[in-house]
Order: C-alpha cells, then sequence, then structure tokens
C-alpha cells in the first residue's frame, strides 16, 4: 500500500469531481460561454504555469504568499497562475499581432492557498471576460450586460449589479482633502465597507492618521456623489443593451480593493440563492502597459464559477440536469444471448442514444437493473431467449415503472419517441 | 516593465491557444466526448496537484524525474499530475460509494518535463477512457472500438489498431526458457521494435546477457504465436461492435513500456496524416490494489490530443471548421447612429446570433469592415443616416461580396436563411 490514509483524500482546498458534478459543471460553462460568445467573446486558453517574472510584483506582498511558487525540475523559477488578468497581459505582449479590439474568454483554474471555508476553495475556476483596445463605454457596457445575462442563464432569480468608478472616487477623496498619493490607501479601507460597519471602517481611518474632519467629509461626499460622465454613458447604454433597471445600482461606496481600476468599477451580489459576491472588475487602462504588455486600454469582469456550482448542485436548482448522460442500458440475459445485446446495444448508439452494454454475462437481471437504477438511466433493455426468438426486447421506463415488448429494430426510435 | 524579454514567452513547452486554435481544440474535444458518451462513459476532473505520496513510486526513477515536484506554501510535499491513471486510482480508493463498473472519461492536462520537439510538450492533455470492475473481455472490446470510432470522428483516414497480450507474451518468454522475473526485463527491450530494428534489439538483449539461443527462440516464438482465448474473445467481440477488420490487428511485437499490464495490449498508429502513435492502454487488474486503491479490475487507454490538434490545424484538415464563431459584425456609423446599431445588435444577438458591434463611435468604415474580414467574421451590418431613416440596413456577406437592403426586423431572419 503506498498511500497513507491522509494522502487517499485530495489536497485541502482541492476537489474531485465525480461524473454527476461534472454535469452541472459542464451544463454551467455550456451556458457561460453561450453568453459570452453571443456577445463576440473568443476563448483564450493559457499555460497553468508562468515565470515568476510574470507573477510577482503584481499583486502584492499579501497575494503572493499565496501563490504556488516553485522551481520546475529544470531550475526555472514558476508558479501556478494567482488569476487570469495577469496571463491575458502576457499573452498581449507575447503575440504582437492581436486583432483588436481583442474581445476573450478564458475560463480555467487558478490557485490561491487561503484558508479553506465553505465554497472558497485553493483550486478554483475563474471565467473571465475582457475587451482589449476599446475607450467606449459601449465596452464597459457590454461586460455588464454579459454579467447579467450570464447571472440569468445560471437562473438566479435575485442579484444587483452594483458599479461605480475609480475617477468618482477620487474626484470624493479630493473634494475631502485627502493628498493624491493618500487615494487608494482610503480606497482600500472604504472597500471593507461590504464586511465591516461605517463605524468600524471610520475608525481604521481614523488608526491611519487620517483627521476626523476629512472621514466625515469622505463620507458625506460619498453619500451625495453622482456618476460622472463616462459612468453614465456605460448605465445608460447598459440599459439599451436589456438589463433590466432594477439590477443595475450606482452604488459610490463600492471600491474594489486592486490598485489597477482606472475607470468604471463592477461587483455583482447574488441573493437568492444567498450566494454573496459572484462577479468583480472594471476598467484597467494602464495594467497591460505596466505589466509590459502593449499600452492599450481594457475593460472586463472575473465571474466565479465554484460557489454557484456547489449552490446549483446543493440545492437542487437546475430540476431537468440528468444525473447521467447515458439513456439506455442494455442488460446482458446469458453468455449465449450476449450477440443479442451487441447488436441491440451497436443499433441504439448508431441511432444517436448513448448506451451502456452490461459489462458482464454471468451478473443477475435484478443486479443489472438495480445499477441502471443507481446510476439514474432512464431506460432499460431486456433480451432473454423468448424475446430472442420473436426479434423482440423488453423497454422499460425506469422512471414510469412503464413496460412494453418492442421489435428490436423499433427500439431507437420508440425511445427517442 | 517588469517582464523581461524572455520571460514575455511562455514557458518552455507550454503554449497559449489563441481563438482560432481553440476553436480546433473545442471541436477536438466535443467529438471526443461524444463518442465517449455514446458508450456510456462518463466524465471525472480531479485536482492538477496530488500529493507527492500519490504520484511518486508509481512510474519508476526516470519518470520521477521529469516530474514538476515542490511544497505548496503549507509546505505539504505535493506535485503537478503525471497521467490521469494514478489520479483514477486514487478517485477509487477516495470514493469507496462509486458505482462498478465505473466506466469514466477525463480530459485534462499533464505535466512532464520531456526534451520538447515537434509535437510534444511538457504540458499537454490526455484523454483517458477506462472500465474499472469488470473482467469481461467486452470491457477490452469497447475500449477498442471507442479508439476506432474516436480516430475516425477525428476524420483520420488511415490508422490501424494494433493488440497483443501481455499472458500471450508471458508464454512465448516461458516457452523460450527466460526466468519468470525476467519477464518484464525482455519485455522493455522488444518494446523498442518500433524505433529499433530486430537485430539491434538482439543485440540489446545480448548485451543484457540472455543466450544468443534463448534470443533466437524469443523471436521465433513471437513470429508463430496465436493470441490467447481472452485475446481472441476480445478482438471478436470488438469487431461485432463494428470495428472495420482491416483496422484491428494482432501483433505479438507489440510490448508496450509500463510494468502494470495484465492483459490485453493495445496501441494506434495513425498513418494518414503521419501522426504516429497517439493511443496507448490495455488491462492492468492488480494496478487499483497496488496504489492503495480497491481490489478491482481495470481496461482502458489514452488518446493524445496535442498532435492530433496541430496536425488539424497545421494541414487544414477540417474544412467547414471557421476562425470565429462570431456571426456578424455591427458597424458604428457615428455617435448619433449608435443608438440604431445596438438596437439592431441587441435583435440579432435575441434571435440567437453570435454578434459584435464595433467597440468605437469614431473609427472609420473601412476599418470596421478590415476587422471584420480579418477575424473571418461572414456578415456585415451597416446603418447609415439614410437607412436609420428608413429603418432599413445593408446586408454584407463578406465571403460572397454580395450585398442588399434589408428592413431591420427582418435581418436575423435573412442571415439564419
Amino acid at each position: 500500500m503506498n498511500m497513507s490514509k491522509s494522502t487517499l483524500q485530495p489536497l485541502k482546498g482541492f476537489r474531485d469531481f465525480l461524473p454527476d458534478t461534472m454535469i452541472i459543471r459542464n451544463e454551467a460553462i455550456r451556458r457561460v460561454k453561450s453568453v459570452f460568445e453571443k456577445y463576440g467573446f473568443e476563448e483564450l486558453q493559457t499555460p497553468y504555469l508562468e515565470h515568476q517574472d510574470v507573477l510577482l510584483g503584481k499583486y502584492g506582498a499579501e497575494a503572493e504568499k499565496l501563490m504556488y511558487l516553485f522551481n520546475d525540475p529544470g531550475k526555472r523559477p514558476v508558479g501556478l497562475r494567482y488569476d487570469l488578468t495577469v496571463p491575458l497581459a502576457r499573452v498581449a505582449a507575447t503575440h504582437p499581432n492581436l486583432i483588436y479590439p481583442f474581445k476573450r474568454y478564458q475560463i480555467q483554474p487558478v490557485w490561491r492557498a487561503e484558508n479553506t471555508q465553505k465554497g472558497r476553495y485553493r483550486e478554483f475556476y475563474q471565467c473571465d471576460v475582457d475587451t482589449l483596445g476599446s475607450n467606449s463605454p459601449l465596452a464597459d457596457a457590454e461586460i455588464l450586460a454579459v454579467i447579467y445575462e450570464t447571472l440569468q442563464i445560471l437562473e438566479f432569480p435575485e442579484f444587483t449589479i452594483k458599479v461605480n468608478s475609480r475617477p468618482v472616487l477620487f474626484s470624493t477623496m479630493e473634494k475631502s482633502g485627502v493628498e493624491k498619493d493618500k487615494w487608494l490607501d482610503v480606497i482600500q479601507s472604504i472597500d471593507k465597507l461590504d464586511k465591516k460597519s461605517k463605524e468600524e471602517v471610520e475608525t481604521e481611518l481614523a488608526q491611519k492618521g487620517y483627521p476626523v474632519n476629512t472621514i466625515k467629509l469622505i463620507f458625506d461626499s460619498l453619500d451625495t456623489v453622482k456618476p460622472d460622465d463616462f459612468l453614465q454613458r456605460t448605465i445608460a447604454t447598459a440599459l439599451k443593451l436589456g438589463i433590466d433597471e432594477k439590477s443595475l445600482v450606482f452604488d459610490p461606496h463600492l471600491a474594489r480593493g486592486l490598485d489597477y481600476y482606472t475607470g468604471p468599477i463592477f461587483e455583482t451580489v447574488v441573493t437568492l440563492p444567498k450566494i454573496g459576491s459572484i462577479t468583480g472588475g472594471g476598467r484597467y487602462d494602464q495594467l497591460l502597459k505596466s505589466l509590459g504588455g502593449p499600452d492599450i486600454q481594457a475593460v472586463g469582469t472575473t465571474i466565479g464559477l465554484d460557489r454557484a456550482c456547489d449552490v446549483i448542485t446543493e440545492l437542487g436548482l437546475w430540476k431537468n440536469v440528468k444525473s447521467t448522460k447515458t439513456d439506455v442500458l442494455v442488460t446482458v440475459f446469458s453468455q449465449e444471448l450476449e450477440n443479442e445485446s451487441l447488436t441491440i446495444t451497436k443499433h441504439l448508439r448508431e441511432n444517436g442514444l448513448n448506451t451502456e452494454v452490461y459489462l458482464s454475462d454471468t451478473a443477475r437481471l435484478d443486479k443489472q437493473l438495480k445499477y441502471a437504477d443507481r446510476k439514474g438511466i432512464n431506460w432499460l433493455v431486456v433480451i432473454g431467449p423468448e424475446e430472442a426468438e420473436k426479434g423482440t426486447a423488453i423497454l422499460k421506463n425506469l422512471k414510469t415503472g412503464h413496460q412494453e415488448e418492442v421489435k428490436t429494430d423499433d427500439l431507437a426510435s420508440r425511445i427517442l419517441k
């Protein structure tokens, strides 16, 4: 025995996806992709590993502690990617012949050695959708429309897309008398308003050394500020693209933690079912250049997949998703009759039905039926000696219990009906 | 600038997949999955990282040199998976409630720090398809049928599935007077017959210390040996499942390098286009138990995806695959007419057409047309002031050059026609 008890489990924060779970995940990805592609975004995939140079210095020291960094067998410093934005910037730098505007989506895992908890994993999938090379608010509006349609197609009945803008936040800082080089510091504190009370954030800012009067001005200013022209155009265009007005809210307290945003910022909270924040993004016109890529504007969002899939699975939200993609089990009555079962199996497969033939010629029929039942297969075919002689088979619908004798040539059409 | 010239490139042996390449890869995976699911195999995914205990000691010292092994941020010894078979064994050990026979497929990347060359990468995808828990030759025959249909659906016109069996090889060893504990050693040399001449292999065996007479007996025996009963039944059943007789060849010289096979072994060579060996597999009834998993028989194959996709892309094998999934580009004539373009864009998207609207209201029309052309988008929609007044648009087919004026409400149906 080579594996100890503890290593028989996947690593903490990592998961096996067994077939019934994969059906939900694949269906979620299929739906998300269909929205992305409807808006003209196209798929990109990048390596799971990147040079450490590409990863380090982009996210801050706290993030770097969470990174999976190591030397590869050739002693190169490498790391598992931490998000999909930095690899996108690297791609823009690597491939000078990309056609701009470059509208790409990417659905792949990223790794962060965070403390695990329900819904938070160390290996998890991000669905990123970004437009590179457009300074039009239409590009920002499209990202909002994509978020809206994605959450609709995932069948979440209640959610709010919050929008704000870094220039709006900066203007409140300026009006409140905060020095320019402190703006991001204040924004980091304001970003905690979704987890902390106003009083707690005020205390934090006071501890950081901001005068009480300045803090008051900041919050007063945040209560009265209006969207700037770019954000107004973004919102207006998003509504034209079909977003329901109730689902799109200007929230001047929305700050987003990352330093690199330069324009509108977005975040979505799903309230039914209660998943919490599921998307985050915004415009980041300087990032690509600062990472060594071209001087190209960018706007986009990340949509978290794992928490969404967990909830869909746990609550059984999707009623019509089956537990198996197999349509039919063809039983094997005996070794003598295996041939008949194989002929029928081949016929069903040729007619587009996902068909299993039971992989033993000595198993009792009730065991084979139980197998189909446990897997959730809908149709069962039995060919005994009598049926074989008549060229028929017993077709049983395991959902309804109804069974009938059918000519073997008619089996496929009978099931497909 | 944070990235040096050298780190702007992906790591050696790693690749970016840009959208046109992703279309081929996704289509290949879609086709492969459709065959796997037709035979009742269901998808499994496992973590990209495993405990080192799970990975080490399973493949031999040579393989371990190629592994991406490291300590995670929590100092746990971990590694990127080297194949999909060992994770499958770990899954069988982790999840005692799996329903057997367990027919699973898994399409995910694995990592090996090999010397790179054309078609050989350090990060590459394996498509594994395995049946756990059946000792019937029908299970082996299904794997052969899956290989056959997979290569057909990938449109490779010429390939040969070679089959042999470890018991057949062992019987030739025994007849030739090789000691039982040397059988695998001899098989390792015979395995090289696809790359070396018979004389070279004879020399290698002589250098290993085998008497010339024994070596002669081994080769004579290999020339005359017949399939054993289990392999005969496997072949006969595979033919019943629909494999063309010409594509399935008993090759007593086929040995397969890995130690763990216990029954039939398979390998496929694609000769047109000239890809070479693209699948490898066989029956491995002892492996799961020896890895700490349950005492369960298993048979399966790996199908390599990357070389296949390379060739399909390079030779343009698939004539009807487009370079983009976007159907239509709606141009924007001016800021004043952006609204009209958005209304049409929304209409086309609602009718199931993947539609881009050009993300600038100041770009010249010829630039927008060139963009559609470079991306390979089929349809172009132009709304100028005259059309806007009449409620029409110009619809241009960029493939044929044909253009016509269409009522905006009829655009979707006109394109879909």
